[in-house]
């Protein structure tokens, strides 16, 4: 699934780079690799589940408008990969979304709706549009072509491990709903069965994290108050968790500060823009590296929609103090 | 000789995303490509030349300490490529470079020694440390093992135009001592012969620009008093210049606001830290359009070591001006 997702993202989405620093390394005291996801086409890992999930549509849901669901870079995949196959689409995106992520999807030609993520549930809104009017329905994570699509970040951090002889290592992965985490253990299953892919969740949601320690598949209490946009997601999906849970480790979780700091490591080691939910896989590798057992890890950057004022937060930091 | 250097940088150095928006594409009102050198370890495409010059000493040059003068690029590449191979190295640097490029040069193992850029003149000071102790000099552009290495380059773009099916380009590079521009000028005039290659430089320090208008290599007036750290070299050097001058279009000039602009859009649609000075060319791209008469822009990101002050500049321009 997760191969035939790659054939069809070929020529269409970027292999991205797993760059590295001699200054994370010793930060972390062991060899720190980052996938720079947020250099994908729309600036996130989303464009691949978008294009995989659109590409295969029949020509019937074609024909209907797509429906996305998103904090805002499933919105953009969806509204890129919709423009390129000529499908109308409408993304339901939370009011509070990065200004950033809005105006993009926008201007890949979607049409926005937003909710209030304090106050309304998402998918009662969804519902209520998918009765109004007939749209095919894409979901962000609880569908096996977008986990297929997340999943070919995984076959390509098996290729690059052995571009650069990595034959052991621990892959974190930032974790909302679990679409990214499903697609790249499943990869890596098949592909680097010595190496162990744990997610990474902000502190107040830490879901998939307490998932994994009591067996069953737990919610966040708060659906917002973290800087980390992407994966303030409710829940893991019963697609995802039951994956997670046969392929993964135990989670580690990280404050909102913490991801500002990797946010600005990577700034000034990496030369690259990482969001805060993107961060939080290198803030784990960076500030909580007792949690982590291997020599080498590798750490998702999964997406870099910030908008400045956030990015400028992250710079403010006392630069003498990062290492 | 560019075919030699890419072959020793194989597995050292990085190949660069080619990069590319349809935000930036609006802007300039063509397809704009950006060569990611930023994305290069020491974070500028320096590293290339730097290694392919070290890697090239005979053993006796390897024994004696080598010596860089750099405005703080070529200063990390020599220093990360003379640790790999076991040579100490010495850098002369002006004492108000990016306080980054300082810091990395140092923490990469190499002794820094500093001078004032408006009152010393960089020459006579290597000079006499040159005298007094017998280094093996690395000159940052006059130097034909350098400008090998910075060709590279030149034959990536190559191969990723053909992967993009990019057949007709102006390719626009930041111009300071020339040795990145001469380079990639040789390879794509074997490679890419109806590629045009064009200088760009900021206002004040445009040497070449005038030199390329007037026949005759001028040096400029002023050693300091723009953001454009990286290429306010006072003059191009007699090895680099005929290659200019034979192979390269005319230059374009741009304010330094243009870079900050420019560096604030390469934020915000291609999530990619660009220095100042390596952002000129994808500044002449989007601000000075009508200069270019082709339809395809490819713009070389040369580095982007830049502190936080300067890139919090960049950030706090207007967001709504920016496209």
């Amino acid at each position: 699934m997760i191969e035939d997702a790659y054939k069809r993202l070929q020529g269409h989405a970027r292999k991205t780079p797993l760059l590295s620093s001699p200054f994370l390394d010793e930060i972390s005291g062991r060899r720190v690799f980052v996938k720079a996801e947020c250099l994908q086409h729309t600036g996130s890992f989303k464009f691949r589940g978008a294009w995989n999930a659109i590409s295969t549509l029949t020509e019937e849901e074609k024909a209907r408008e797509v429906l996305a669901l998103s904090s805002g870079n499933h919105a953009q995949g969806i509204a890129a990969a919709a423009k390129a196959h000529g499908v109308k689409a409408t993304v339901l995106m939370p009011s509070d979304a990065p200004t950033v992520k809005i105006e993009n999807t926008r201007f890949l030609g979607a049409n926005v709706v937003t909710y209030d993520r304090a106050t309304q549930d998402r998918d009662e809104v969804a519902a209520k549009m998918l009765e109004e009017k007939g749209y095919t329905l894409i979901h962000p994570f609880n569908n096996p072509k977008v986990i297929g699509g997340q999943g070919t970040v995984g076959l390509e951090i098996a290729e690059q491990a052995d571009e650069f002889g990595i034959n052991d290592a621990e892959v974190l992965v930032p974790c909302g709903g679990g679409g990214l985490m499903s697609g790249v253990a499943t990869a890596l299953e098949a592909r680097k069965p010595k190496f162990k892919v744990r997610p990474v969740e902000p502190e107040g949601f830490d879901d998939v994290t307490r998932s994994l320690a009591t067996g069953k598949l737990l919610a966040n209490e708060k659906t917002s108050g973290s800087i980390c946009d992407a994966i303030m997601t409710p829940c893991a999906g019963d697609l995802t968790f039951p994956i997670i849970q046969k392929l993964c480790g135990s989670g580690i979780v990280v404050s909102d500060e913490d991801a500002l700091r990797a946010m600005a490591l990577a700034f000034k080691r990496l030369r690259i823009v990482i969001e805060p939910g993107g961060a939080v896989a290198l803030a784990a590798a960076l500030f909580h590296a007792n949690k982590i057992n291997s020599e080498t890890v590798i750490c998702v950057a999964s997406g870099g929609n910030t908008d400045p004022d956030v990015f400028q937060r992250a710079l403010a930091l006392d630069q003498s103090s990062l290492g």
